[in-house]
């Protein structure tokens, strides 16, 4: 699969001609090298299936359609690139949030390890239900309750420290299920539109539920989003002095919750533009997709539904699946999604395979 | 100065090259294409003097170093791409905050055209100063004064009036003293400096006192810096439906304050990185470039001290410079940079010219 002679020579003379004329009038070439690039990236992107994880079908031909609508600058449609802010809900979208939010297994070790030092969550819920192993309890506290056990659990650290606890924990902890670690687990048809989109000069974005500072140490390796990109609930910091070091301690006090309403509200405090994709996959996710979609010109709005008991896990309440406290779809959400045109993704029948180590 | 026949040719050909081989292996012809790309930009930033409106001295040449240090492989200060973090505060920084913030002009604007619906700021401060057109009691109120206004004035309209408000109010307003619109204010050599950044593979960031939503309707036209690497001060917003169409109502509640021990916590927040280089100018930044030099690394603290009466302006108090309310660079906030080795850009003697409008 190399590059045939003659075609190498072509590009090898190119960069010596490029090197050769650098004194010339490099703002020019520069240009030009870059009108070269943008020319390779479609290239690139017509050249193969972008989406091999996807069954050929509309939800994909939505997809593909998208991009062709804002990418292409002869279409009114079209997006200037600075614009095309993609955003992404994590738990349930990305990767699974079943049989509970990853973050919610790690504040279960984290809460365990703790309780010697809190005798009081003994008797104190959503804390007796960890230390009872009480899943039942725990998911009917639902993102309420996991939000307290985040707060409690995860201040009293610096950020720095912190950063460590998480990175490490996610070296050894694994998917009950799926017996891997948690980082091997996003959905592989999600990592390869991030891609698409991405390769097309979408900025993606993660918009979560989730504790930002839980989520930064592995959204760029696992998919490829930098941490300057991912919103999300946080608690409140304080900068000081420790020794002469400068810190920010983590105090137990919410600063923002990130979810439902709070969604479009962090987009635009992060952000400070609406989003042109907005992707989701429960009733936390409605208000950033309405957001998104009320704005003018093409837009794309979609919701993983969790329709794949054999491969992943079925849930909704929507289509008479079973309820769930870790992403609800209620039918209220499915009704919306069809009135506005937001596009269902059915895991079973849209996604060739769900996870990347799958055959 | 257009790119001779001779070299244009190879140019030409290697672009239809690019066209012919695309479906062999357009992988490798990206990676070609992007280190191509990568050579010009060295090739573009070693062909003329990047920060022509740096007089040579100590102080360019400490940026300069910093950049080579930062991008320079072979060396062990090497900083990858994705951690080359610059953060910039705004007013005294980037542009004047005297004979007060900007900001503080908009708001003394919206104030008096709102005051006929507020007939209690007749006797409240710091509004009845406003309404007096008394400066010495407004500049006594400070910035928290001015934040204050700013929660007052700026409230009570949707995310998107209040933009459309601050983009009409930047397109007529004028300095009183430059009589230019303010978006021409932007210090040349700073600007310069951002540009240069970017070229060398930094993100740069405002990390300012100001408000997010007041400077995001500007940054992009002004500093090229896209609303989304913009972080201020803010207050809350609340996401509803108004005649069916979601929007995000401004609260008269802070939110956040990104000044002083606020600036770490936004970084922080925001960026989830430390920042490997800060740029500020009075005692509001003292701890983002505390923060900022704590990391390993090379790291580039500078502070911007304004000596220039003739050209701008000249205030401290530290080295005996009048004080003021707009940007306090206090004596102790000059001893702290001498004992930490951050660098005072003297803006008389480092800048060959203060704004772009300079012969």
């Amino acid at each position: 699969m190399g590059i045939p002679e003659a075609d190498r020579h072509v590009l090898h003379t190119t960069l010596g001609g490029i090197n050769i004329v650098k004194t010339i009038n490099t703002r020019r070439l520069l240009i030009a090298a870059f009108v070269g690039v943008a020319m390779l990236t479609a290239a690139l992107v017509h050249a193969a299936d972008p989406l091999p994880s996807w069954n050929d079908g509309p939800v994909k031909q939505e997809i593909l359609e998208f991009v062709k609508a804002t990418t292409d600058e002869s279409r009114p449609t079209f997006v200037p690139p600075l614009e095309r802010i993609a955003t992404f809900d994590n738990d349930g979208t990305l990767w699974p949030s079943h049989p509970m939010y990853t973050q919610l297994a790690f504040a279960l070790d984290r809460i365990k390890m703790l309780a010697p030092q809190h005798p009081e969550w003994k008797d104190k819920q959503p804390f007796k239900a960890v230390l009872d192993n009480d899943m039942k309890t725990l998911a009917a506290a639902g993102e309420k309750g996991l939000v307290e056990l985040v707060m409690a659990s995860h201040a009293g650290m610096t950020t720095a420290e912190f950063e460590k606890i998480v990175t490490d924990w996610f070296k050894t902890a694994k998917h009950p299920r799926f017996k891997r670690p948690y980082t091997e687990l996003a959905y592989q048809p999600m990592v390869e539109l991030l891609e698409y989109l991405r390769a097309n000069g979408f900025k993606t974005y993660i918009v979560s539920g989730g504790g930002i500072e839980f989520m930064r140490p592995m959204t760029e390796a696992v998919y490829g989003i930098p941490p300057e990109q991912v919103i999300g609930s946080s608690i409140e910091t304080k900068y000081e002095m420790q020794d002469g070091k400068p810190v920010l301690m983590r105090l137990p006090k919410v600063h923002f919750i990130d979810d439902k309403a709070g969604k479009p509200v962090g987009i635009n405090e992060f952000i400070g533009r609406r989003p042109v994709a907005a992707f989701g996959n429960s009733d936390g996710d409605r208000q950033m997709l309405e957001w998104t979609g009320a704005g003018k010109g093409a837009r794309l709005m979609m919701l993983v539904f969790h329709d794949d008991a054999k491969r992943e896990y079925a849930y909704g309440p929507a289509n008479g699946l079973p309820d769930t406290k870790f992403g609800t779809f209620s039918q209220s959400l499915m009704d919306e999604a069809k009135k506005k045109g937001w596009v269902v993704i059915s895991m079973k029948d849209d996604w060739k395979r769900v996870f990347s180590f799958e055959e």
